[in-house]
């Protein structure tokens, strides 16, 4: 009991236990954090400083009732702070936690929730034989089982979970609660599983590496490429649905969804290839992807226009561009990727239109400054396994992480001097964010505003892809386009790569207007910074939590949030499934901005 | 320098780099064993004693030139023995090794070939990004690249490597062969890959358990039931090869091979959903499955039979038999199974005919006693990783398997008493082998000749699945079976639980009777048992090695033996691919037996 972390954790217990919450607070520093995942208060949420602890402990105590916590690993000290792992249970289930000490006081803390005591997953012992021994008259065999199962689900009985989207985000979700025993639908309106990923545009490729990008349980073979090209992404996500048993009703569309109150459960209506169906699940999540809902601009004289106008959604490849005029409004991934497309597939001219500063950062700066560390060759080789890595993320609050992540981009910044120095000749406007704090946190604010460079960068440098900047398109003519600089620009095709509106707007088209704004945004901290207007919240907004909404559910996000939150849902509606009781102790506010 | 393998092992070093093959001969004891999976050899061969030692040094040293051989682990010592891990170099590759060591000298050793130096799996570090960093014009992306390959792959462009079946063995190889950069297609007579395990009988589930199971490269997720229905399997495979990007013909069957001698290369013949193709490949891989050929005995009568007769591998389930009476000549797996389904499904009676004493063990003693240690939860905690449990299993001799089984077969008897007094009382003839040496050295032996029991022995001790044993068929009439001891049953239905030919009657079918002499048999050790004839070869005949007819190879075996020895036949094809030396020390004689 010599080492720092386990005298905390035990003085940590025995204030619990009393419980004496003035003690507990007293082992915080002055400044503190706690974030929780679902294992103290049935939601996902960040407590800041004392008070805010205190007044948490002092509402869930009695219901989480915690204890036996314990050490593990070896305590790591770098800096004056010490981090550890600790296990933990809880009245209804065991977790996993972190700790950063520093001055012999807790700094952060991290509870996270990661099985439902008698709900646990059936995988190793404890997985299922495959076969009754001993023979039983009349029995189905498994694919008979299967196809029985299918057959009546949405029909005979109703899932209690209904999941609108089959991409990463679904399918993550539907595996963790196939594996709980939850009954779950993941309706798919295309004709096949991942084809969000192969209808995306022709030369898409991951821009996140894939020791990031595993899906939960089967993990890529070791040869996987390092950027998985989208049409390879669909394949995977096709075979694993099918692998992991998933029940999954291809060209699926949910038409409307509306909250019974009195049966407390949703009557969704399913457009399933030409059929009609209504199904009554109890839980609705909506994982329709956090890029889904495009956004347009309206730009007077669009109706005009000769060429074509597609959304970057819609952009199909650009080999029918060659020799054309192309004008791309944008200048993220998206619009990056494109404007690369066409110039590699001989368009005559391609011009950027960047609106606001955006943040690039290369590939292999990512590698080797930020993901590096918990997500590659070398992470897995010092023992960091992909989910101790989105654990140790996690334990990141959200109010530090521009601390923590600045020095990474001012090395960064250091590293590809050079490619910096040609955007900025170039007239590129480019950032690390507002205040330094890179992609993670920009894509935390706003789901957008960043281009993770694998090479496009260059073309602009070079004028092979030609910018404007900073500019807007003013009017469309027939055959131009009208910059706010007074350019003119002849174009045959215009590319809207102007990012996707928030996930509740979903909820608006798929259930009402007025549950979208009870629900509120999805996504974004709160952090008073341009497109993330506060309140502070600390949390990503409605996402993979209770709602101001009873049965609505918003899952979304890259792959590692989808294999990583999908968890946390998951066990919330496992919880539910069991009657078990869930009292949440938060839930956010609306935030309409 | 203190252990004895590190001492030992510098001896041998030094001896070999001598050479001084007295020496080398010195360092082993008087009974010794060195097993060589291509590292030396460039075949798979056991060699017994100081003189085949010696004589396979005299004729392998100069071109394997073997060296720093390196201690892999902690050493083990029970009983005496002193067991070890190795790693080791050749002028071609890298090898791991595997040592046994009692009074100070060695009594069996394995070397093993684990990569070709320069054309190492692109794999974890090594793997390819997935896209070429910058913007490359006109480039095709993945899925456009892959569509292009397939559609020329035996058309415009010769697969090196064609292989004859899409089961676990062939899939197998082609996996480690695309990794290993060989082009490769595989043939597969079905409309889909995995169709050879869904089209078996219905109520087909693997008898061996799932940690037994992995394909190479990609592990069944951790939920996998022990025991594979065989529709899951199917899928499983069919998965396998669509992320693996194996390049595999559905419905396409292989009609006629012949050896071009002049080109060295292959002339085959396919039927290609209709369309004819010939295809030029240098290597012809066997894939056909062990069980691929039936054995169908002919039984005077069965012309005049009014019912049904169907040999095992036909049968489709035993719904449509239910009142009726069912006759099933045999006694080993299939029949088991399938007199079990029948029972199951309501047949009005089910006989089962045994000709000849049955290895039978239950599943559940062979994970306590047999595959536990090896291939298991407890395995795998213990770090016992599946290729090393391969390795180990691969360290035995053949000819010192039947003592290191005898004992487990001992346990096993005294664990499972009670049944088998039962089957003792219901007539069932059943061993453990002639001499007692369990159902791993039988199924090496003859591929059959055991039940793994899941279930079907109770019902044969209960009386529910009625037996004549011994007996056989004599002759069959319109609506009766005349058995050997005179009874007379009635039937509507009789299957053919009778096996299989030996793989080389594929070569006889589908190249010609006389290459298919020119190879001989496949499979059996030459153990002088009974259907397992000698001469003692000490290695399964023809299988995963080069044979007597050059560019015609023999891949199968349950998938453990797909997983396992699909690397070194894919080593085998990699070095003649790319143009190395392969001196092949010894090729099996024919046998014909």
């Amino acid at each position: 009991m010599a080492d720092p972390v386990s005298r905390w954790l035990e003085k940590f217990a025995k204030a619990l236990a009393k419980p004496d919450l003035g003690a507990t607070a007293d082992l915080f520093g002055d400044e503190c954090y706690w974030r929780d995942l679902v294992a103290f208060t049935w939601t996902i949420k960040t407590f800041e400083g004392r008070d805010g602890i205190k007044a948490m402990l002092a509402a869930t105590l009695a219901g989480a009732k915690p204890g036996t916590f314990t050490p593990l690993g070896q305590p790591v000290t770098e800096n004056g702070v010490t981090e550890a792992w600790f296990a933990f249970e809880t009245a209804a289930g065991r977790g996993t936690g972190h700790l950063r000490l520093r001055d012999g006081r807790c700094w952060t803390m991290l509870t996270t929730l990661q099985e439902l005591k008698g709900f646990e997953e059936k995988a190793g012992r404890a997985r299922e034989r495959g076969l009754a021994h001993g023979v039983v008259p009349g029995r189905l065999t498994w694919f008979e089982q299967r196809q029985e199962d299918s057959a009546e689900l949405g029909y005979e009985r109703q899932p209690y979970v209904l999941i609108v989207g089959g991409g990463q985000g679904g399918l993550a979700l539907a595996a963790r609660l196939k594996r709980l025993g939850v009954p779950a639908l993941v309706l798919e309106k295309n004709e096949r599983a991942g084809d969000s990923w192969r209808k995306r545009y022709r030369s898409l490729v991951l821009h996140d590496p894939v020791w990031y990008d595993h899906m939960p349980y089967l993990q890529f073979p070791d040869h996987w490429p390092v950027f998985t090209p989208k049409d390879k992404m669909g394949d995977w996500l096709e075979m694993y649905a099918r692998v992991m048993e998933l029940d999954l009703w291809t060209s699926a569309k949910c038409l409307k969804a509306a909250y019974d109150e009195s049966a407390e459960e949703w009557a969704v209506q399913v457009n399933r290839g030409g059929q009609l169906v209504e199904l009554r699940p109890k839980q609705l999540v909506l994982a329709t992807g956090m890029s889904g809902f495009a956004s347009i601009p309206e730009i007077p004289g669009a109706d005009l226009f000769a060429g074509r106008i597609v959304h970057s959604s819609q952009f199909d490849g650009g080999e029918a561009w060659r020799g054309k005029h192309c004008v791309v409004l944008g200048a993220n991934n998206s619009a990056h990727d494109i404007a690369a497309d066409l110039w590699e597939q001989g368009a005559e001219e391609v011009t950027m239109v960047q609106r606001s500063p955006t943040v690039v950062v290369t590939s292999d700066a990512l590698m080797e400054h930020a993901w590096g560390r918990l997500y590659s060759e070398s992470a897995l080789e010092a023992g960091i396994a992909t989910e101790i890595a989105d654990l140790t993320v996690a334990s990141v609050p959200f109010r530090l992480l521009p601390a923590f992540q600045k020095p990474v981009y001012e090395a960064i910044r250091k590293r590809d001097a050079a490619l910096y120095e040609g955007l900025e000749k170039a007239g590129f406007q480019f950032h690390f964010g507002e205040d330094g704090s890179g992609i993670h946190a920009t894509y935390l604010r706003r789901g957008a505003g960043y281009y993770i460079d694998v090479g496009a960068s260059q073309l602009v440098v070079d004028g092979r892809i030609k910018l404007k900047s900073p500019a807007e398109i003013e009017r469309i003519a027939e055959q131009t386009v009208l910059l706010s600089d007074g350019a003119v620009l002849p174009a045959d095709l215009i590319v809207y790569a102007t990012g996707y509106g928030s996930m509740n707007e979903w909820a608006a088209q798929l259930i009402s207007p007025e549950v979208a704004a009870r629900v509120g945004k999805c996504w974004g901290l709160g952090s008073e910074t341009k497109y993330d207007p506060g309140p502070w919240v600390g949390e990503l907004r409605n996402m993979w939590k209770p709602t101001q909404q009873p049965g609505l559910w918003f899952m979304g996000g890259n792959l590692m949030q989808a294999r990583h939150y999908s968890l946390y849902l998951a066990l919330q509606l496992k919880a539910r499934y069991e009657g078990l009781a869930t009292p949440v102790y938060f839930v956010d506010p609306v935030h309409l901005a």
